[in-house]
């Protein structure tokens, strides 16, 4: 089974190395020419200055359109990716294929206090992590899910164990799809399962490690009638451009100077700057943010690949952080990436393990709730803004990946202030103890809850946001 | 220090027992007359068929107002609450002290394979999971922490170890207002605390039960200037209202014949029954959808109040259930959750934890998560089909109070089977096993994978909902 090219649409595959255009993809998305993966293109945007523009796809029609669907009470209208379909690959019959949970429509915050302690006062984050199955996920699933639904296949598959599965089973069971998930067995984490167990995939733990995994499910998908999930996936790629677009237009259609979104596999940095450079293709905006990319230390590819080999070649490692929705050794789009990065003229950072959970910390502090992961966006503009890239004055937009409840342990363990204990970063971690909050013990006395009240109320002092930070400060006085 | 009644809107406080009208409350929201709970109304609507429904609350210009809302930019308008202002007690200078993450906005979700399986093929579910932190406790928290902002506290607090303290400890981050949890020493829940811990609270575990949590906080409200957050505060019930405002939006004002919602401390209940009867007052709908309360067999006191003493009176009990949620065994609403019970004529009902535990595999099934508490709709709506109170042809509407994601424990044990070991509902809980998920080890080996999917597919026949159900089965063949 291949899956076939929409011919209502302008929307044509292309491999992203050799430029091949074929008909159709492969049930691996995989070039049948040289291996690499393909994207697509929508040749009737760019056929020259004549053709350019069709009247469609005027900027002023299509944002008073895209607007106007905010009142409809259709499903397809009210969904923060389907709103933008016009910049989407089409599904044929959509009332039929659209697997939707009304995804998209993310909120955007300003962060007034970490805008206070990077010098940077217009700045905000872009919160992915408020999508139906809590990750930015949702917004390629629902397009890829449909594609799989219109291309008639009761199976949908993953190697994943993290958000990916999550978002797959949701959106797979939505579809009355059955969905496969493949993990390395003794590698998984119960908790990033829960989801997937609870929206009924097939979870099948294998004797391999995850390589072994996604080799099986390669095979598996040229064999049998199952539709590929993972980020390969193109139409993932279309699903995941649309946070862009919604923030443009949450923006008034006026661009940040900066865009900064957390390095992983890369797909979703691919898509963004996609939306980035279509948007200006299509005079939706008149000029391009640079687009920065953060990678976690223990996970930096793409980092080295872009300082080390100026983007020549990329050598894959071994991942470790903890921040699990970024610990990747050999991100699959990293090529994709390194051509946004240099489009836009962004930058690439790496940030280590401690300034993550400070980061994470800090974000917490102006009520946002964000997985480690997302924090790499804050702990990467503080190097940015040290560099020199990212200047006072200028606006700067992160984008947060996941929400707070995907990693809870990890919060916990934080401001438990153990999260570090016999680690290498255990000195690093130290000077980072007054964002912790932990629990102080106290005696069910009026008079002692006054006086934790009190002590920290003083030790406030005028920036709030270390008062609930140091408990243990409290507790001694009250102990005493 | 007193909280100010509003005085640029019509909004007034009154007992709920025995009708005194204060001008301002008390810091512990009681009737100083007789120590029961107080409520806003609005006496410009009922002031008398003359007076009713003055030009300003016309339901048709109401209903475009709120649309038109939907494509602002303002964060007033973008939140869910907020947008119905006009049936809000009024904040002055709302642009100063309202605290907003946009909650609200959540999706109306069909359930079609819960709708199979009970019969009723019009079932809904007003998933309020999907707010910022989580939980419904956004909507009521937007009201009550942007009040406590007005009123220039620069301290909140609640005595909670759940969804209550986690939105609180966000608003008040989002406000520069310092928060402090009140917990039981021993009964924290580190999974539950996460949320409050990141976003900065003030955490005291206090050597008492919850209930000697509560008589402190009360106590310091009564002799320091701390806002309470409790569910007593009034201001989060108008907040939670929005809930069945925007459901009625959602369904174009055409009310379903019966809502459905998780009874704990009664307060969400009592909120979306006052909406519905607000809304018939204000003519924005034309009939009252029957109300139905359902609660956990081991914390059921509202059930046996209106079961065994006509709710006459509620005999308080030490409430044990797995839905963590709605453990409640004095909620502090009943009296207003009872008015509505009768106002709109719905039925209340228990469920055991075997009922939960199914019936939230069940809308997982549906690829929509939710917390333990929120599946008792479902059970519940089994029951009220059995006793023949809920047809086949009428409409249903479930309210979700969480996500999945605030209680993965359960889920993971549940699938794992091991939830009910060692407990008295075990033999029951076998008869449930089919909607376990349990993850299968298998060979890195192709032809394993594929003989498992394929076990899965035939196992499946014709119910798709069961094909993931039965991995077991799927391991027994292959290691033969």
């Amino acid at each position: 089974m291949s899956i076939a090219q929409n011919t209502e649409t302008d929307a044509k595959l292309r491999c992203i190395s050799c430029g091949a255009t074929p008909d159709s993809a492969g049930q691996d998305f995989r070039c049948t020419a040289c291996g690499d993966l393909l994207e697509f293109f929508f040749p009737g945007w760019i056929s020259g200055p004549d053709a350019f523009n069709p009247p469609a796809l005027d900027p002023t029609a299509l944002k008073s359109l895209w607007l106007s669907r905010r009142t409809s009470r259709d499903a397809l209208d009210q969904s923060g990716v389907w709103r933008f379909r016009e910049l989407l690959p089409h599904i044929p019959n959509p009332e039929e294929h659209v697997i939707t949970l009304r995804e998209g429509n993310t909120p955007l915050y300003h962060l007034p206090r970490c805008a206070r302690a990077t010098g940077v006062e217009n700045l905000h984050a872009k919160h992915q992590g408020m999508n139906p199955t809590a990750s930015f996920k949702d917004t390629g699933m629902t397009v890829a899910a449909s594609s799989a639904h219109q291309g008639g296949f009761r199976w949908v598959a993953c190697a994943s164990t993290g958000n990916t599965s999550a978002s797959m089973a949701a959106y797979a069971a939505r579809g009355n799809m059955h969905s496969l998930v493949l993990i390395p067995e003794g590698k998984i984490s119960w908790g990033k399962l829960s989801q997937s167990l609870d929206y009924g995939a097939l979870t099948c733990q294998l004797r391999s490690d995850f390589d072994g995994c996604v080799r099986i499910l390669n095979d598996l998908v040229r064999q049998k009638p199952v539709y590929l999930l993972n980020s390969v996936n193109p139409y993932r790629i279309e699903g995941q451009k649309t946070a862009a677009i919604e923030l443009m237009e949450q923006l008034a259609w006026e661009p940040p100077d900066h865009i900064i979104v957390p390095g992983g596999n890369l797909g979703n940095s691919s898509a963004i700057g996609k939306a980035l450079l279509e948007m200006r293709e299509l005079k939706l905006i008149s000029r391009l943010p640079k687009l920065s990319i953060i990678q976690a230390q223990g996970a930096n590819p793409f980092y080295r690949s872009v300082r080390e080999f100026g983007g020549k070649k990329l050598e894959p490692m071994t991942a470790d952080t903890l921040a699990t929705a970024i610990r990747i050794g050999n991100p699959a789009s990293w090529k994709k990436a390194l051509r946004v990065l240099q489009a836009t003229g962004g930058e690439v950072e790496e940030v280590t393990e401690v300034e993550i959970a400070a980061a994470k910390a800090e974000i917490g502090a102006d009520g946002i709730g964000c997985e480690p992961a997302s924090a790499v966006t804050l702990a990467g503009l503080k190097k940015l803004r040290r560099s020199g890239f990212v200047k006072s004055g200028e606006s700067v937009v992160l984008i947060l990946t996941g929400h707070l409840l995907k990693d809870p342990d990890f919060t916990i363990k934080f401001h438990r202030g153990d999260l570090f204990d016999g680690t290498a970063d255990e000195a690093e971690a130290a000077q980072v103890k007054y964002l912790q909050r932990t629990p102080v013990v106290l005696d069910a006395n009026l008079g002692v809850v006054i006086a934790a009240l009190d002590a920290a109320e003083r030790d406030s002092g005028s920036d709030s946001r270390r008062a609930p930070s140091e408990p243990s400060d409290a507790k001694e006085k009250l102990n005493r």
